[in-house]
């Protein structure tokens, strides 16, 4: 790694291409100007943003590319004519060379999870990657894991997931023992799927020096920041990350719908304007944009594909965190370390049950 | 069934026992002037309770028990110290016996479920109750099944849902033929568990005249109201409905946070207050409370543990309009049409994999 912050940019990923990646990259060096880009895209798309862009022309350099991989398409489809040659590729393969030390995506989730899985491999240990999400909280942040990498997960990638997430929220949050919980329905023993209680018996019984394990939490524990991390499977964690985001606005519609209804209302909105920004600024969902690819031997993060510009350079910030902090050696660190339970050991054959007993 | 509506109430049920389920009855029985209520629970507690309210008292039947099933039991150990003399299941019992046209309880969820499908039975071709929520959205309301009664589905128990939860949407909503989504993560088919695409093909490609399917829905597609039933198993079911609730909570907080801050904003609050109150009731989690367990034999209504007596009249409101409309008869009919597919057939040899395919 040089001293300089280098960020392979796959410039043609998310529903809005260039127009956002660019900008995004212009914002992004605004805080921190000793980074420097590698794009790959259409250069006949690219070049006219980049001259509108001086600053950020002279620390990136372009690599033409024909092919896009499209938004719709199956990991299978997109590796089948994207490996080699695609922006996304060619962006993961900078990682890869050591030419980039992250690459930046707003393209299509499951197939920048398979190239990546692909090109990089994976940490030793882990099977199955993992998307991070950073989840705002009344108390500040956590880190929600998994939100829609793999779907199900056995007891042992439940561990791997507390290991990996605990060390991503050491690095961003600068916490020296981060606490974690098992997402779960109800905090009684009893409930639950059996590869969760299996893991929640394992992160009881074990030792985990590097983080401190609290227990079962439940979904409305998540924006009350009870935990640091909330390891939970991707379905699951899929569905409360789309669904929070969801009441999110909903609520924001409600609030705008109730503020226009009535003259004294709208006197108040006036009052209360910057006190409104303000709270629009921390509920909105760029700020919380950017997903980490973890278990890959190599940083790669996923933003919205409908991000802005803002949301996109709110993206590579995360991935600055994790660069400048080492975030790969840490995992690497904390997967060795004797408290974890090796794969394939009795102690961690997990049910795969998924009709598992009611109530 | 009488004219009048009839009402088992679990007295003892809920966090604060009597003192919201006494005056939640109250609070319904303005709605309902015809209600008649069987109070089931501590007379030392109740009479006094029912004293102050002379005219509740009035259309009361109260029967003493001493028992009172604990929240943090298991559904076992309930059944063995509560099963034929607690009030939860004397209230259960009501409606067995046809004393009752319903049973409301705000207690133990697990042992709730597991004394009404043991005493009052499945329905005919059903294996598992689930838990239908009423979601506000965007839009109005919308159902959401199965919110936690149990965990996994395989592709039949999801067209079931689909099934029960439609004949309850016509009824609450009073829609000639309710729309129904799957939920999943990503709405390519490519997507998301094995039995949710199986129960998606299943539902695509058969003849279901009772509702109109929609294909898969995402966790932010719920708010927004984009189809009028969401079908889920019950951990990722539970999941998005803590979550939502945990989030309009925060956002809550954020708000109050927001409108204290400055003097402006203070005065802004003044204003604008009656918007506000609006705007608080319409996000109020206490207006979308009561869960309707389907799949039972008889009516059985869960109010949240933690609801107060508004929380608890609306799970009340919620038991009326399934009574007066004769849910069950039509969730009866609907299960039995040729659409559906048996149990059993291999069409619906769903695929019990856990550990799914990842992406």
């Amino acid at each position: 790694m040089s001293d300089k912050v280098r960020i392979a940019l796959d410039a043609m990923g998310g529903d809005h291409g260039p127009a956002v990646t660019i900008a995004g990259a212009e914002l992004a060096l605004t805080l921190h100007p000793g980074s420097e880009f590698v794009l790959f895209g259409n250069s006949s798309l690219i070049a006219p943003l980049l001259d509108a862009r001086p600053e950020l022309k002279a620390v990136s350099r372009l690599v033409h590319t024909e092919i896009a991989v499209r938004m719709e398409d199956k990991p299978s489809q997109a590796l089948r004519y994207g490996r080699w040659k695609s922006s996304m590729w060619l962006a993961i393969d900078a990682v890869k060379k050591g030419d980039a030390d992250m690459v930046v995506s707003g393209g299509n989730t499951g197939a920048l999870m398979a190239m990546s899985k692909f090109h990089l491999k994976m940490l030793p240990g882990i099977d199955r990657p993992a998307i991070a999400a950073l989840w705002p909280t009344v108390r500040g942040e956590s880190i929600v894991l998994d939100v829609g990498a793999s779907i199900g997960a056995d007891a042992n990638h439940l561990i791997d997931l507390a290991v990996m997430g605990s060390a991503t929220a050491r690095i961003l949050f600068g916490i020296d023992r981060p606490t974690v919980g098992l997402l779960n329905i109800g905090v009684e023993e009893v409930k639950g799927l059996e590869e969760v209680r299996e893991a929640g018996r394992i992160l009881r019984e074990g030792s985990f020096p590097d983080f401190d394990y609290q227990g079962f939490v439940e979904g409305d524990d998540i924006g009350r920041g009870k935990v640091d991390v909330v390891v939970t499977e991707g379905f699951a964690g899929n569905i409360a990350l789309k669904t929070a985001e969801g009441t999110a606005r909903q609520i924001g519609q409600y609030l705008r719908a109730a503020m226009t209804r009535s003259l004294s209302a709208r006197i108040g909105y006036l009052f209360a304007r910057s006190a409104f920004q303000q709270f629009r600024e921390r509920v909105d969902p760029r700020r919380a944009n950017g997903g980490v690819f973890l278990g890959l031997n190599g940083i790669v993060i996923k933003s919205h594909g409908g991000a802005d510009a803002e949301g996109y350079a709110a993206a590579i910030e995360v991935g600055h965190g994790v660069v400048r902090d080492q975030l790969l050696a840490k995992i690497r660190t904390a997967l060795g370390r004797p408290g974890r339970p090796q794969a394939g050991s009795s102690q961690v054959l997990a049910s795969k049950v998924a009709g598992g007993a009611a109530l």
